[in-house]
């Protein structure tokens, strides 16, 4: 039931630094996605045409897109929250945007400022310039295994959701536990239905590890089919709901998963340690993913 | 084919807290292990009668085993590599007694000074005098998914140790990933053979997380149905052959995976999570689980 072939969404670039305190350099970002493609990334979220008010980490996405050598074969990605983040990273040339929905009517209003159904029809209207600007959507939905704010978090309505986002276009749908409190448990009973009503080839998976589950679930994940799987370089990026605790599951932690499993990824591990290892000394942050860890205390040795 | 029910095995006060420099009171470890067996760990390594020139920690288990409170239905275990350190476990009433073997030549010499074939037959003297004192055995395996030294090790091998320690009277093997650097791939390998040759109810599982994949092969494991899992509280313990790698899989992280799946266990997190806390508070370290660091942010807001 394991996929022979995985891809990976990398998000360390934008989800991964989006909350990162103090400036970044854009050129640190800009070498950040370079060793990130060069290493075998495919897919690499790059930026967001967010409000900088509420995001100012990603308020230099512009010069980010126009500063990235485009590789052939790589897609970088931008969220795009409204009509108006649209326009910017069409502008911006981004290879794919991304919209973000939320399993949860609390979570959506603290964080979107509407409900769930409003937040639909928003994002229908970036979809439908997508469409015709000929640019592949990606939807999220966050909280699919539980909401910050209201908890227990219902699959049937995560599936509903997803259909939506896939009728109003998107190719892909990726199903965020966002303040990583899932177990394979609820793994499984999220992608039970999901896959009943949603081919695997159309959903991914992005977990986080405040818990120390993530990569269990990505496991459980992978045997029920999914081949997709979001992950941030370095572990970047904490948990926004609990202070100190760990976010983004590792991309290394993920590589050494698949290739102990003979999963193909087209992937080079000792690369992704590198730039994971540049950047967190470039930002003076310690390095989240074990297997850098690991591998760069033998490197120390 | 997931267990009902799981036992824990927790060494958080002999294998986390071995390898710690500096002198722990061992008013601290009594503290520690009255904490955990209040907390409902019915299995708790307490101490090692080793010798202290090798292990300077473990010094102090015969106090340690002096001064705690025994708790009805608690087993209390001590590692004895030797007949002298059995003799002093008898002495100190150690509910248990564990001998440890390696499933690589190069380690066993190099921690056992011996080979294989030679450190079996030490620990059959062991086993002879626990029989006859009516004291139970665990058997330990190290390195059954990879060695420091000599890189990839045999299942075949592994399963002939295991054999060999349940034929001298062991009641259970338990199976570590030593260095941390197994799959659930790998733990497949290795635990096919081992169950055609050996009964889940004889295995137990060791995993470190210095790569990030301890709960996902302790996962792993569960689905092949085994049901005893060691594991240390805040994961104590580093990694000795990588420094700055993380070591043992947190007892946390491990409960909160078994409440996920609505597996018996009989051990409350919370007290697991404060137990946890005091022992890192007490030797100013940082705590490695990712549930206690989730769960303590949380109460800190």
């Amino acid at each position: 039931m394991l996929p022979s072939k995985v891809t990976l969404v990398e998000v360390g670039p934008r989800d991964g630094l989006q909350n990162e305190p103090g400036t970044i350099a854009c050129a640190d970002k800009i070498a950040l996605i370079h060793a990130l493609a060069e290493a075998g990334l495919t897919r690499i979220e790059a930026g967001a045409f967010v409000n900088p008010k509420w995001v100012p980490q990603m308020a230099d996405s512009e010069a980010v897109f126009a500063g990235i050598e485009r590789r052939s074969g790589v897609s970088y990605s931008a969220l795009t929250p409204n009509l108006k983040g649209f326009e910017r990273a069409r502008a911006a040339r981004a290879s794919e945007v991304a919209i973000f929905a939320a399993a949860s009517e609390a979570f959506s209003r603290k964080n979107l400022n509407c409900s769930i159904d409003d937040s639909l029809a928003r994002f229908s209207d970036v979809t439908r310039a997508a469409r015709a600007a000929n640019i592949p959507v990606r939807g999220y939905i966050s909280c699919v295994l539980g909401c910050p704010y209201s908890g227990a978090v219902d699959p049937a309505l995560c599936v509903e959701i997803a259909q939506a986002l896939l009728a109003m276009g998107c190719f892909e749908v990726s199903l965020g536990d966002t303040i990583g409190v899932g177990t394979v448990a609820s793994t499984r009973a999220l992608l039970e239905p999901m896959l009943k009503a949603i081919g695997p080839e159309q959903l991914a998976v992005h977990m986080h590890d405040t818990y120390g589950q993530a990569l269990a679930n990505v496991y459980q994940s992978l045997q029920m089919g999914i081949s997709v799987v979001d992950a941030s370089v370095a572990g970047l990026g904490g948990c926004p709901y609990a202070q100190g605790a760990s976010g983004n599951l590792a991309t290394e932690d993920v590589l050494y998963l698949l290739n102990g499993l003979g999963i193909e990824h087209g992937v080079a591990l000792d690369k992704i340690v590198q730039a994971g290892d540049q950047i967190c000394r470039t930002l003076g942050i310690a390095n989240h993913s074990r297997v850098a860890q690991a591998l760069l205390a033998n490197f120390k040795k």
